[in-house]
């Protein structure tokens, strides 16, 4: 993630404080050698002025950290400066950490604390005691999930532990809010070792209903995923195995719409066999994918190839089972050859413009290897019809923060206590259905993930889905619960 | 808790909808009938009107659940009137919880997202990995506590249960937020093994800087706290115990300055031997207290006793070596003669007027038992000089919520690993100087806990503490944090 970005970016934005001699030319000087740095100004106030000096805080956006030291260094040279305090933008939006939790009723007097504490507490308390259905309506349970972390695969980071995973987890929550008013919390686990994760996930559940993992190693996460699922009574998401899925699922939809070939007929070729990879495969299946062909660092996987029998290998041998039914051995290179779809979610630049060449007419290329991609996409373009990226600099951002929101705001909805391939199907089908036939093109298959209806339409989905109605019934019902006042909820007494 | 409240409570308000004849009387005749079932109307919405008809919303206080459901038989009886939706106030409250989760950071567009998640994000989770320390700074940790619970003893209810238990954890994490500004978040575990609850707590302990027990009981609640005391990092506060005992100790000084009396000169007997009892004892000890005998359900604790040679009464041996140094043997009624203070944490009812009338001269009476307290405080009151209890419907309500907020946020002030008797003692101290020399009296020894200082001042005590500075280096030191801008903390360039 360090130095890749080619163009400035706020998010590697840093505020210097200075003082310079009180000449006409002095602020021009000071912009002109940031911008001959390659730097960009994005802001600039004089906050002090005396007969001979001038303070000025001035934000710039670099490309990276190296070049923002490098912008500082070149600010020295501009004559009579004096550089003062340097701030780095995203540290202080960071500062204090990025969530709050307020309390939703009021605290006034000693009626209020009566009411919401004891004595009146203790009513509800064994109402929940005498229904644990109840917890649903009268606690924080019902629009609560916990984003579940143990540290071990942060982002393009690796295994940097439970703290240093907090900040992600965190932007996480904020962001469940934001797109579909969930309150998260991060749990950030001060364990890998899969037993204890599975132990003290299972025993902090009460409070949630959900679960959300996030940023947990392969293949531990499999086992993780799978026991939680068994064991607990409410929904257990992977977002890096089946937000990716659903995300993906979603563009391939749109993207083969635009080249006119059926998912059934396409020859697809997945390059990554770890935890978003084998989710992928497995959604592509249900969704009706035949021809399947699963490349990972050693090549193509086949049931032939040696390292599949050993232990801890389960995975890879499904993977097996389930794909490449023309028999394929050799290299990722090879297998692209005559491909209509290629996905990647496995490592940065290994295929080239050439190979893409070698790609059956009309080729989609999703290379979402992050920060960057499994081939230049500029390279891609050249030779085929729609090419995706994990970037927001390229069109075509393929983004779970697409996905997450609105599924878990349909399953709270639903009240589910689970989540299965048909309900992430349907979420993938609505999101491709944000995009109307006639805003339909090669650079625009998937929706912004600021687009308005994304989290509404996937939420409404996932609920139609759980609860076996059709989508346009659970709209209905959202509409007439709406219209009528809360109190049907209100009749508690005992 | 249940049909214990002598008067009408909101606690325990209903709100009936209900249709009338449209008479001139018929809203009296309704309000009649409230009143003389001895409920009290406290408010009343005539919210629809026909040609014959009108139909009513009242709202009424009763004493208990009971006396609820009788004032709504009563209603029936007026002529004419047809009962419709029966509402319970303190339901209504806690309708979908207590708590929210809020973004601290605006998601407006693709730059905000790249500054709080990825790219952005990556550079403050490395920051963090290198300097864990910088957690602090750069996550919620700084200002998060974990209220956690098994459910194995909650309120007066027993063990009920984590779903059971979470109205009550979210309530005290609105009280964290309304007292103190702190992040409270409700951890309810779906376990009562001690070493489970030992290994989930330090799982998730890397979010927070503070852990709050709540409602775990004797004697698991001693182990629990010792060991993640031990194995912990941030510091292991049990409401139940510390937060008694700090307020219990704060009133004490102040009763004892209203008598005369001296704590080192006293003779105090504590009923109770549980969770609450043993803090109580051990903070009392290190005030300074010589003089202390203990009773629990069997009478005086003593070392001769045959019941605390038994296996798990670890608890028990030690309160009998560190107190009645007068070898005292029998029954607490017998204790309490010539005793210059009681203090119950126990039982309902086990002491009357004449057992206080054999104290000593200018006795002091804390009977704490909730919701029905070790000796009926009017009672009490005629032969002790200070009577105080847990109730809000007495003077002298000793309320751990004087104490709790303001501890924790001393402690995160103070970035504390750890909180100690001196700690505890430093906060009692602090409380019970909140009320003035001029304002003690022996109906006025605790302030409200709306008192606007409490909080504060308990925090600055309890920072002082930590950090073994004087509180008031401690306060000036807060006044020009507040005076300068919050840059000191802004300079973070790598």
């Amino acid at each position: 993630m360090h130095g890749m970005s080619a163009v400035p970016s706020v998010s590697n934005s840093i505020t210097v404080r200075l003082t310079l001699p009180a000449r006409a030319t002095a602020v021009s000087e000071l912009t002109g050698i940031i911008e001959k740095s390659g730097g960009l100004v994005t802001g600039l106030d004089v906050t002090a002025s005396g007969a001979d000096r001038i303070r000025v805080d001035v934000t710039a956006a670099a490309r990276d950290t190296t070049h923002a030291d490098e912008i500082v260094e070149q600010m020295r040279a501009v004559h009579g400066v004096e550089i003062g305090k340097v701030s780095d933008r995203t540290f202080l939006v960071h500062l204090g950490g990025k969530l709050k939790i307020e309390s939703k009723v009021p605290i006034r007097n000693r009626d209020d604390l009566s009411l919401i504490y004891t004595p009146g507490v203790a009513r509800v308390c064994m109402a929940i005691a005498n229904n644990p259905a109840d917890a649903r309506r009268l606690t924080i349970k019902r629009n609560t999930v916990a984003v579940v972390t143990d540290g071990s695969a942060v982002l393009g980071l690796g295994n940097i532990g439970p703290l240093g995973a907090l900040p992600v987890m965190e932007g996480k929550a904020a962001l469940f809010k934001r797109f579909a008013d969930i309150d998260a919390f991060p749990i950030c686990l001060d364990t890998q070792d899969t037993e204890e994760i599975i132990t003290a996930v299972k025993a902090i559940s009460p409070v949630f209903a959900g679960i959300n993992l996030e940023d947990i190693s392969a293949p531990r996460c499999f086992e993780i995923e799978a026991r939680l699922r068994e064991e607990l009574d409410i929904p257990v998401f992977h977002d890096d195995q089946h937000g990716t899925a659903i995300v993906t699922l979603a563009a391939l939809r749109n993207a083969l719409r635009v080249v006119g070939k059926e998912l059934s007929e396409s020859k697809v070729v997945l390059s990554g066999a770890g935890a978003a990879g084998t989710a992928i495969l497995k959604l592509l299946l249900r969704a009706g994918a035949r021809d399947v062909v699963v490349a990972d660092q050693y090549g193509v996987v086949h049931s032939a190839r040696a390292d599949l029998a050993a232990e801890g290998q389960e995975n890879l041998r499904w993977v097996a089972e389930h794909t490449n039914t023309r028999g394929l051995t050799g290299t990722l290179k090879e297998a692209v050859g005559g491909a209509d779809v290629f996905i990647g979610v496995s490592a940065p630049g290994i295929l080239t413009g050439d190979d893409i060449a070698t790609m059956n007419d009309k080729a989609i290329v999703f290379a979402m290897a992050n920060p960057e991609p499994e081939v230049d996409p500029s390279a891609a373009a050249q030779h085929a019809a729609v090419v995706a990226t994990g970037r927001s600099d390229f069109a075509n951002q393929i983004n779970n923060v697409l996905v997450f929101p609105g599924v878990f705001r349909g399953l709270l909805d639903a009240a589910s206590t689970s989540i299965d391939l048909d309900v992430m199907l349907a979420a993938a089908k609505a999101l491709s259905e944000v995009v109307h036939p006639d805003e339909l093109n090669a650079a625009y298959i998937i929706p912004s993930v600021f687009h308005p209806d994304v989290s509404k339409v996937v939420a409404a989905a996932v609920k139609a889905a759980v609860l076996g109605q059709s989508p346009e019934a659970v709209e209905r019902a959202a509409v007439a619960e709406a219209a009528s006042p809360t109190g049907d909820e209100a009749e508690l007494l005992r």
